[in-house]
């Protein structure tokens, strides 16, 4: 029983997929993908479960998703360990995974209010009021990384406005969506607000291509947004909010400060979950000389510490695996690309087993056409730089723009670099992989095109409707030229 | 010289086109219009001119946009007389326009420190800050029926945010187009800033596929929009904001409450403009039975008794021409359509002479497939219905939804109306025409993706760039798991 529509566990008729444990090789999901003709089914549950549902005041709604905090709460262990399992992330860092589930709802009830809701004000006696609508049926494709909390991010404020949602997980991780919706059935949302398909890229396509949608959020791969992208074309009035990746820029000036501080943020920022998070500092930039030959040395020694282990293990791993076997080989083929390029391995990736991938270092300083694709793994690229300036503009020269970072004392440093550096996430001293919860999350070019992630998701759920109203139509003290009643 | 770039005037070297007084038939503007490479050349112009310009502090940018409202309100009357020469616009109408460009700067300087500008707050010793940041060169098209107003309300905010700007008027209107452009040189905006081209549907598509826009605001028609959002597809870096068309209901009650003004109310929102307005009503809702007999008879006859003349005439007209004589002659073609559909001409709609066409009422109840067309002129379809939620079910009946009204003094009506209507802006005993400039304007379905015009118009000037700052890097008291530094 793989999906959920309209309230019942159906099986699947599509094709067989199963979910493998990245750490253990065992089966931990299977089952069969939704076909075209079940997408629709679930497709026109949500149509018929939307007209109730938008029908509830705000306050029914969020009672429901406040319920279904609190059944996350409940089931926190439950969710953290069934992500780790799938995804071989530490056990640690699926718990604030979970955490994170839970907060979102507060979060999305001020994001809604503040971002959408209603006001009204009077102007010469007018009353002009400004209230949001749903936009409708909206399907949400999630990733593998965070299989719960980024899918999250966008059915809660999803619903929340009024819209149903037919839910695709990852292929790579249906159980952790199969959980996250189970908890929903639990928490007591009526049938068919929200409803569940899983499937691969077919499965994918008939979501996105049905009739019956009227918008897709998503947050995933650069390559599939686009594809995406494509399939909406001439369809404006489809709401197509895009998440997707980045290569993102990690500058650290001569001024860094403490050397410590500064390699504690640096392998926070490329190798925590596995450089699996679309924030993660792919490139970094690295001045040329001895401080920044002392930064390397102790960087690469410190990666080389990193506890890696499977992530219930005991002491605690900083890094699990990657979410299958074939990332990990991508993560080892991608250095051996960048090697064959001119890049020099300062700490070489290793898939020692399973989806293990050790974390690699390697100085591309001298590759002429670096390829400006997203390694979405614990690969470093290192690039020496001369002046601060030259590194900024190399900064940017990437189609995508999430998030950008420096590390510095210096405030003139960081105002250049805010100055020039074109991402919309941008930290200075702090890892790459910390964003605000109560922020706009995102970033410009190939990174997506709206913000259906974190505190804006509010703005891609809802329309504005405005409104001029008053008690009686009124004739006014002076009627337009040329009109006679 | 038609097009502006770089701070010089050249001669276009496209096709030769011009502007013709919709009601003298002379000449009022001809041209050439741009190339591929002279768009290519435009582009390139905002291109180099966005550093300096996006470098310039926001007060900077602000004074010089107040500047060009300076000489809008010096310039009123020319900009007034301009419009109405080529659109055949009634002056007294026109100057309402002209007042309205000059008000669009203030308007935007608020939206834009509401909906972007910058915002800091301490939390847990990081400083998180909100910035906001130019998306880059931006292309405006503008429609013929606000020839300056509209685009105006995309220019305004985009200069404001940081971006430079390639305009491109209707090929219908290049005069007023190119009139607001002079004020801006003569306001003294720096060179390649704002760049015009001039040109039909080659210089628009060469415009929208060039690769070094980042972006589009659009207002204009649903055909060209939907052109637009294919040319745009797998790109969705780029900023695609459509403002279309709408096929608008007017709902009236039984309870309309005073005759003569709802018989003003619908005459102001179906004629004014001629019609062209996009949010002006094209079908009438009306009750079956005598009230509503009573109240389209009277429609009728002050209807028939609107002033029709040209721009300057006096005394006053109530409305003047259409565009053009193509477009006159489209709506009565959509008329004579709709009876051989089974409509039931109540006032026969007749072009005259020139583009004048005198306002058409069409009881269309009986055609069983009505088409869901926008008829960009002074065309009412009448709709005779049975319950008021049988009417909302028909009226939500298109894929369009713009502007739709009620007419009534019936709160629960009113309250039925708000929670089943689909419509971005939404009136209650007002002209639909009405819309208030500080909010959202715009609506869901195929009346566009976005809100480029009006308040929200900020939005898509700017991306959010959000941060995470501290003075240095620093360890946190506990390191993560599996960290040894």
């Amino acid at each position: 029983m793989t999906q959920w529509i309209a309230g019942q566990w159906i099986e699947g008729q599509g094709e067989a997929f199963a979910s493998i444990s990245p750490y253990q090789g065992d089966v931990l999901w299977q089952g069969f993908g939704a076909t075209l003709s079940q997408v629709e089914l679930a497709v026109q549950a949500a149509r018929e479960a939307l007209v109730a549902w938008k029908a509830l005041s705000f306050s029914e709604r969020e009672t429901l998703v406040l319920k279904f905090a609190d059944t996350v709460k409940d089931n926190s262990e439950l969710i953290a360990q069934t992500i780790a399992q799938e995804t071989g992330k530490p056990l640690w860092e699926t718990r604030t995974e979970a955490a994170a589930m839970a907060g979102k709802a507060a979060i999305s009830i001020r994001a809604y209010q503040e971002r959408t809701g209603e006001r009204a004000k009077e102007v010469n006696g007018n009353q002009v009021v400004l209230r949001h609508r749903p936009i409708g049926v909206m399907a949400v494709f999630g990733p593998y990384n965070f299989p719960c909390h980024l899918p999250n991010g966008h059915i809660i404020p999803a619903l929340l406005a009024g819209n149903t949602v037919v839910f695709k997980p990852s292929e790579q991780t249906p159980l952790s969506g199969e959980l996250m919706v189970r908890l929903w059935q639990k928490a007591g949302l009526p049938d068919g607000v929200l409803n569940l398909v899983q499937g691969a890229k077919e499965t994918g396509i008939a979501l996105a291509q049905s009739k019956g949608i009227d918008g897709l959020l998503f947050t995933g791969s650069a390559a599939t947004g686009q594809l995406l992208h494509r399939q909406f074309a001439g369809q404006p009035g489809k709401m197509l909010a895009l998440e997707m990746g980045g290569n993102n820029p990690l500058v650290i000036s001569e001024a860094f400060g403490e050397l410590d501080a500064a390699i504690y943020t640096i392998i926070q920022s490329a190798f925590i979950s596995a450089g699996q998070r679309c924030t993660c500092a792919r490139r970094l930039f690295v001045p040329i000389g001895d401080k920044g030959d002392e930064l390397l040395v102790r960087l690469v020694s410190a990666t080389q510490k990193l506890r890696i282990d499977q992530p219930f293990a005991h002491p605690e791993p900083f890094m699990g695996t990657l979410i299958s076997v074939h990332a990990a080989q991508s993560i080892v083929a991608a250095q051996a690309h960048l090697e064959t390029l001119g890049g020099e391995i300062l700490l070489e990736a290793k898939n020692t087993h399973a989806a293990f991938v050790t974390p690699g270092i390697i100085d591309v300083s001298s590759i002429e056409e670096l390829p400006d694709e997203e390694y979405f793994g614990p690969l470093l690229q290192v690039i020496r730089y001369q002046d601060l300036k030259q590194a900024v503009t190399e900064a940017n020269n990437t189609r995508f723009g999430l998030s950008a970072g420096l590390i510095s004392t210096q405030d003139d440093e960081w105002q250049y670099f805010i100055d020039h550096i074109r991402a919309g996430i941008v930290n200075r001293n702090r890892q790459l992989t910390g964003a605000s919860s109560d922020a706009p999350f995102g970033g410009p070019g190939a990174s997506g095109n709206l913000r259906p992630s974190a505190y804006y998701a509010a703005d891609y759920c809802a329309y504005p409707m405005a409104s001029m109203e008053g008690e009686c139509a009124e004739l006014p003290a002076q009627l337009s030229p040329g009109i006679e009643l």
